[in-house]
Formats: structure tokens, C-alpha cells, sequence
């Protein structure tokens, strides 16, 4: 393990109320490189699926568009999808967010991308829920582990760009 | 304009929290005729666009599966769409409902089927939003007309049936 895999900063989960939760990770890397990371679908497909294959069905990045990814894990396969609220290049990327095995129960989630100014790139994510107990269920999902999983694997692609 | 027309009942639109609408409408019919109503698309289509072409593209009625109705009215062509949450034959249909010209900003829509014993349904149909803010868009926007309307055309398909 290396200085630089070392130093990657870890994530900070907050609940700011109790239908929201807000995660916050800085990457070692300028905004335009986690920009590209983020809607490059084969980019994206290297490190969303934390390590397992993905297969990006519909990403269509823009408002309005659709969404459809498919993970292949040793635990089964299992699809998420949604739609575009709104992109703004470089800055926002918002759209909603549904689980196969909860259809129905879609979350907004907002990437709000921010240049630190040292070559560093803060990344706030927060997921909006309908009701407190559908929040509460995504925390106990094992969520938070997952998402560093997928982390890590964004901070190997940008090491690589 | 005969009795059966001037008997309809007139639904009842209340506001039970600031993020959450519901109808309440009872129809001159059994519930077995209304749930079919609701859920045969060449039925649905007569009556869900108070009156305009309705193009159904997807109406797969079971959990997981996805709906999108086109209409095509006098000022434009208007794409609905969501995914089936929740379906109890006879009982009721949970779906999320999104307006194309709105996306990524889905509420859920629950109808609930109730037979009043005297050969006539009551439908309550509640919609949840994420914000107070969404919920007012849509108290704002003439859906209760619209509803009304709908409703009268579903009345017109009931009386036929």
C-alpha cells in the first residue's frame, strides 16, 4: 500500500433530517477528472459496481433522460435505475434512484461536485427519502460500506486518468 | 343530461399533511366492474385522459413493473410514467407517477378500492411527495379539474360496462 492509497480521506455520513442522508468525500483529483469519472459510462462502470461488473443498460445524462445499471455479483445481479432531475456540467448531477428489489420506493439522489482549490475535488452526495423508515432501511442496508467500496474504486480510476 | 349523470358523486379532495393529497370518489358501479376499469388498458384508455387520446405505451400491472401513457390533447403531447410499487386485485394499486414535464420528481400514487355494500366503489386515492413545496405544484396545477374529469369519464365507461 502507498502514500497516496493511504492518504485518500474517508467519507463523512451525516443526516441533516431524518429523510435526508449526506455523504461527503474529497478525491485527490482535479473537478474535470471526477467529472469525467462520473459520466463517462465506461469510466463509471469501473468503479460504481465496487469491484463487481456492471453493465450500464441506459445512461442517458441529461434532464429527462433514463438511467438503468445491472451488477453482476457473486450474490446475484441486481438493477437500479432512474431518471435525470437535473445536470449541470462540471457542478450537479441530480436524478432519482431505485433499487429492482424495492420498486417503487424511489430516492433523489444529488452529487454536488466542488474544487478545493488544491487539486482536490469534494463530492457532497445526499439522498432524499419520501418517509423516515425508507431512510432509515438504506442505512441498515449496508449502505455506507458499499459506497466506500465504490469509493475506493473511484479513487483507483482517477489515479489512472 | 339524465339521473344517472346528475347522481354522480363529487370527489373529495383533503390535504391530511402538508406533503400528501387525497381523493375520495364513489362510482356508481361494483368494485369488480371499477377495478377492471382501472386495469384493462383498452379501459383505462377511454377514461384516463378525461377525454383525450391516450397512447399506452407500458401498463405492466404487477410489482416492479413500469406504466407510461401518452396523451394527446388540443395543447400538446404530455408523457406519465412510473414503476408498480404495490398491486392487491380488487384492492389496491400503489405506483409512482411522474409527468414528463416535471422528471425526476416522482410522487406515489395509491389507489385503494372499497366496496360500499349498496353496489357502488369508493376509490381514495392519496399522492405522496417528498416536499410541501411539490405537494402545492400539484394542488396548483388544475389537477383537481383534470381528476373531475377523468372521473366523469370514468363514470361514462362504468355505466357501460
Amino acid at each position: 500500500m502507498n502514500a497516496t492509497t493511504k492518504s485518500a480521506s474517508p467519507s463523512k455520513l451525516t443526516t441533516p433530517t431524518d429523510r435526508t442522508i449526506r455523504v461527503e468525500r474529497d478525491f485527490n483529483a482535479p473537478r474535470e477528472r471526477v467529472w469525467k469519472a462520473y459520466t463517462d459510462p465506461q469510466l463509471l462502470a469501473q468503479w460504481w459496481g465496487r469491484g463487481n461488473k456492471l453493465v450500464i443498460e441506459r445512461y442517458e445524462l441529461e434532464r429527462g433522460g433514463h438511467w438503468r445499471f445491472v451488477e453482476h455479483s457473486d450474490h446475484g445481479v441486481h438493477g437500479f435505475e432512474g431518471r435525470i432531475r437535473q445536470v449541470t456540467p462540471m457542478d450537479l448531477i441530480s436524478m432519482t434512484f431505485e433499487w429492482d428489489g424495492m420498486p417503487g420506493y424511489p430516492t433523489v439522489t444529488t452529487a454536488v461536485f466542488e474544487d478545493l482549490g488544491d487539486g482536490r475535488t469534494r463530492v457532497v452526495s445526499t439522498m432524499q427519502f419520501y418517509t423516515p423508515e425508507e431512510r432509515d432501511g438504506m442505512l441498515h442496508s449496508g449502505m455506507e460500506g458499499g459506497m466506500n467500496q465504490s469509493y475506493a474504486a473511484l479513487d483507483a480510476v482517477l489515479a489512472q486518468l
